[in-house]
C-alpha cells in the first residue's frame, strides 16, 4: 500500500515548466529520467534502494482529483486547457527499476522512467519523497541491524518520528532493513509487521508501589513480561522487584521473559543485571536496552561485553538522525528532439559532483565465485554489457498502466535485504572507515559523456 | 485539518498498560499528564510550540475503526470486553494547552491532559508525534527566518521530507514558523499556504539552448519569470542568457522577476550577478539562492555581503537536519489513588535530568515594561502566582469533547509568532551561544518536589 496517492504531493515549479511545455507543444515528446544517489548517508558506502514498490503503486494509481483542480484553477496561473489535461492525467511513462531492498551505490539508476516528458517529469518530487526517505530508514536499519544481529532489534521511533505518516514510512524500511518488529500499531495493522511492547514508566507511576505494578503485569501477561526497571533506581529498585516478581512467576511455571533498561550507563546496568538475573536462578530472562542507540552505540556496548540481548531504537533510526536526508536526485539523461530524433542529456553545472550521466543506462552487477558483489558497471543499455554472470540491477517494472513484476511479501523482501547486506565485500560493510564499492563506467558510456562534455564546453 | 486520524497511531504497549489497568478496575481513575520539552533542538535556547491545534482535532476526533479493532483482536492479546471497550473509546478527558506558535522552554508543560488514566495513556504516540515534528520544524524555521528577514524564505522541502505527511506537516510547520511560502502543491491545497515555484534544471535541458528555454518560460509567464542560472555554466552562460531575455522582457514592458543559483559558491556568484544584472540596468530583477541552506550558512553569506533578496530552504529546514528530532516527552504528573484522594506524581530514575515535576502545574510568564519576555515561573496551579502582569500560559483547549478556544488562520498564527521571537531577549534569541531564558520553579512546586525526593529516596 502507498502512502502516495495524488500527483498533487508536487512541487508547483513542475507544472509551470509543463504548462510552457502544453503551451510549446513539446509534452509528450518522448523522454527519459533517473533517479539515482549521489552520496551515501551516515558515512557509509552503500544504500538500501526502498520505496521502490511505494513509488511504482502511486504511478499505477495517480489521479488528481477534483479537489485538487478547483485548487491549481484558483491559482489563476493556468489556462483550461491545461487545467484539462491535468485532469484526465494518468501516468502514461514505463519504468526499469531495481528489486525494492537492493543494495545500491551512487552514480548509478535505481528508478528509471520514460515517456512523455510532462508525466515524467510531474512525478519527480512524489518519486524522490517516496524513494529518499524510505531509502534512507531501509539504509539505517540494516547498519543497525549488522552491529546487533538481525533478530535482535526492535524499532520503537513512532513519537520522535516526522509526522504520522514519516511514523508509518519509517516502520515500514526499518523493518525491510532487518528490524525484527515495531512498536507502531499501524504498521502493524497496515503491514503485518510484528508489533511488540510492554509498558512505560507511567505505567509503573500509577501505582504506589514499583512491586505491585509489575506483580500486576506479570499476572495479566504470563508468557509475555518485560518489567521497565528504571522508573526510580535500576538496580536497588527495579531488579530488586523484578527478580521478586521472577521468582513468583517461576513458581507458577513461568517465566519473566526481559527486563528493559531505559537510561543511566547501559554497560554497567546491564551487567550487573545479569549477574543479579544469574545469580537469582533466571538465566532465561533477557535483558532488553533502549535510550538514543545507533549502530555506534551498540557497536561499543558489544565491544565492551554488555550481555543484552535485544535493542530497541527509536529516534537514531527512524529521523536517520547524523543524516536525516538522502541525496536521491532525479536527472533528465535524454529526450526527443523536436524533430523527431532522440538526445542524450547531462548537467554539467560549476561542481563536477553535480554533472549527471546521459542516456538511457543500465547498471551490470557481477559477482566473484563466492557470490559476493564484485562490481558494478555503469554502461549505455544500447551498448550492452558482455561479462559473463553479471547481472542487470534495473528490470521492467511498469508498463502500460501496470506493475510488471510479481508482488513480494515484506518478510520476503527483508530476507533479501539480509541476504545481500551479507553478500557485500567485508571492507564496504564494516562501521568504520569502509572502502568504497568499485563502481565502473562502461566503455560505451565514457566515450559519450566525453563527447557531449567536449560540445557543451566548445 | 489534521492527518492523524486514528488512535492506532499509538505503540502496542499503551494497549498492554491500558489492559492491565482494565483488568484491575483502574482505568478510569483520574490522572494528568504533562507534555514538555527535556531540551532546545539545535544549540538553541527556545522553541516555537507547533502541532497543538492538530492534537487538539486528534483528541476530538479520534475513534477506532472496525478494521483497527479487527487488527487488535487478530493480536490474540486482549479479551472481548476490553475490545469492546476500545471500539466504544473516545477521549473523555480534557486539555490545558500552549496556543498554536507559542515560544516555550524546556521544563514547563505546553499540553496538560487530564482524565480517565487509560484515555490519557492512550492518546500518548499520536501527541508526541503531532506536537515533536511540528515543533522541530517550526523552530527551525522560526530560527532561519530571524537571520534571513521574514519575508524571505521560501520552503522547498518536499522531496527530502520524511515522507509524504512528513512534506506535509513541515510545509505547515515551515509556514508557522515565518516562511512565505512553500513550494507543496499539497500543502498549498490543505492549508492555504501561499506556493511558489518555476523551473528547474530538466526544463533547460528540455531544449536544445539554455536560451530558447529561457525565452520560452518569459513568454508563457512575463510578469512571474524567475530563471535558473546555473545547469550550464553560472556566469558565463546563465547570466548572459538571462539578461538577455530580461532585455527582450523589458522591450515588452514587463520585468524579469529573479534569476536563481541553486549551486556553486553563492557568495561571488551572486555579488557576480548582481553586478552584470545593474550594469545591465535590470536593477528590479532580484537574486534568489538555494542549495543546502540553513540560518548559518545565510548568516554567512549576509555578513559577507551576499546580495541575496530570496532564500529558498528545502532539506535542512524539513528535516530539522543537525537535530532532526526534539526532545519532547509526555510524563504523569498526578493520579486518583485507588482510595479516591489525588495524588502527585515524578518520576526520579538515575539520571537527574529525566526528573519530571509533579502535580498539575501551570506556566506564568512575566513581560518587562517594553513588553519583552522577562521569565516563566512553573508552579502548582493550586497554589496560584500573585506577580502582576504575568500571564498563565495554558489555557482551556478542549473540554467534554469540543474545543474550547478559537480557531486561529494560520496567517494570524504566523503573524504572532513572528511578534512572539521579535519578543524573546536579544541574548536568548542570537545564534551563536544564546544565553539561557530564566526559567524558575515556584515556592510550592519547589517544597512539594522536595518533600516527594525525600519520601521516594527513603
Amino acid at each position: 500500500m502507498s502512502n502516495l496517492k495524488s500527483p498533487i504531493l508536487t512541487d508547483l515549479y513542475e507544472l509551470t515548466m509543463m504548462y510552457v511545455w502544453f503551451l510549446s507543444g513539446t509534452i509528450n515528446n518522448q523522454s527519459c529520467f533517473d533517479l539515482f544517489f549521489r552520496s551515501c548517508p551516515f558515512q557509509g558506502e552503500y544504500i538500501i534502494a526502498a520505496g521502490i514498490d511505494d513509488a511504482l503503486l502511486f504511478l499505477r494509481d495517480a489521479r488528481f482529483s477534483k479537489e485538487d483542480i478547483a485548487y491549481i484553477r484558483s491559482l489563476h496561473i493556468f489556462d483550461d486547457a491545461f487545467l484539462a489535461w491535468l485532469s484526465d492525467w494518468r501516468f502514461d511513462g514505463s519504468v526499469h527499476a531495481v528489486d525494492e531492498g537492493t543494495v545500491v551505490f551512487p552514480g548509478g539508476p535505481v528508478f528509471r522512467v520514460r515517456g512523455p516528458l510532462g508525466s515524467c517529469q510531474l512525478v519527480e518530487t512524489a518519486l524522490l519523497n517516496c524513494i529518499n526517505f524510505s531509502s534512507l530508514i531501509a539504509t539505517k536499519a540494516a547498519r543497525i541491524c549488522m552491529i546487533a544481529g538481525f533478530d535482535a532489534v526492535m524499532e520503537f521511533g513512532a513519537r520522535r518520528a516526522q509526522g504520522p505518516d514519516g511514523a508509518l514510512s519509517a516502520s515500514r524500511a526499518a523493518y525491510i532493513g532487518g528490524c525484527m518488529g515495531t512498536s507502531n500499531m499501524e504498521a502493524g495493522k497496515m503491514f503485518g509487521i510484528p508489533v511488540k511492547g510492554t509498558h512505560a514508566h507511567s505505567y509503573v507511576m500509577s501505582y504506589p508501589s514499583e512491586l505491585e505494578s509489575f506483580r500486576r503485569y506479570a499476572e495479566v501477561f504470563p508468557n509475555a513480561t518485560i518489567l521497565l526497571v528504571d522508573t526510580y533506581d535500576t538496580i536497588r529498585s527495579g531488579m530488586v522487584h523484578a527478580i521478586k516478581v521472577g521468582h513468583e512467576m517461576k513458581k507458577q511455571g513461568n517465566t519473566l521473559a526481559g527486563v528493559r533498561l531505559d537510561s543511566g550507563d547501559l554497560l554497567s546496568l546491564s551487567k550487573e543485571a545479569r549477574r543479579m538475573l544469574d545469580e537469582a536462578g533466571l538465566f532465561e530472562t533477557k535483558i532488553v536496552a533502549s535510550g538514543d542507540l545507533d549502530e555506534y552505540s551498540i557497536y561499543a556496548l558489544k565491544e565492551q561485553g554488555a550481555p543484552i540481548d535485544i535493542y530497541g531504537v527509536g529516534t537514531r533510526l527512524v529521523t536517520g538522525h547524523e543524516s536525516p536526508a538522502i541525496a536521491g536526485v532525479y536527472k533528465m539523461s535524454a529526450i526527443e528532439h523536436t524533430t523527431g530524433t532522440y538526445e542524450m542529456r547531462m548537467k554539467v553545472t560549476d561542481h563536477t559532483d553535480k554533472t549527471s550521466l546521459p542516456g538511457i543506462k543500465q547498471v551490470y552487477r557481477s559477482f566473484d565465485t563466492q557470490g559476493m558483489m564484485a562490481g558494478d558497471c555503469i554502461e549505455l543499455e544500447s551498448a550492452g554489457f558482455d561479462t559473463p554472470g553479471s547481472v542487470p540491477l534495473l528490470t521492467p517494472a511498469l508498463y502500460g498502466g501496470a506493475i510488471v513484476r510479481p508482488e513480494r511479501a515484506l518478510p520476503d523482501i527483508r530476507k533479501y535485504v539480509i541476504a545481500s547486506v551479507q553478500s557485500i565485500p567485508a571492507d564496504v560493510v564494516r562501521l568504520m572507515h569502509p572502502s568504497r564499492y568499485p563502481v565502473s563506467i562502461g566503455p560505451a558510456l565514457t566515450e559519450t559523456r566525453k563527447k557531449m562534455m567536449h560540445e557543451l564546453s566548445g
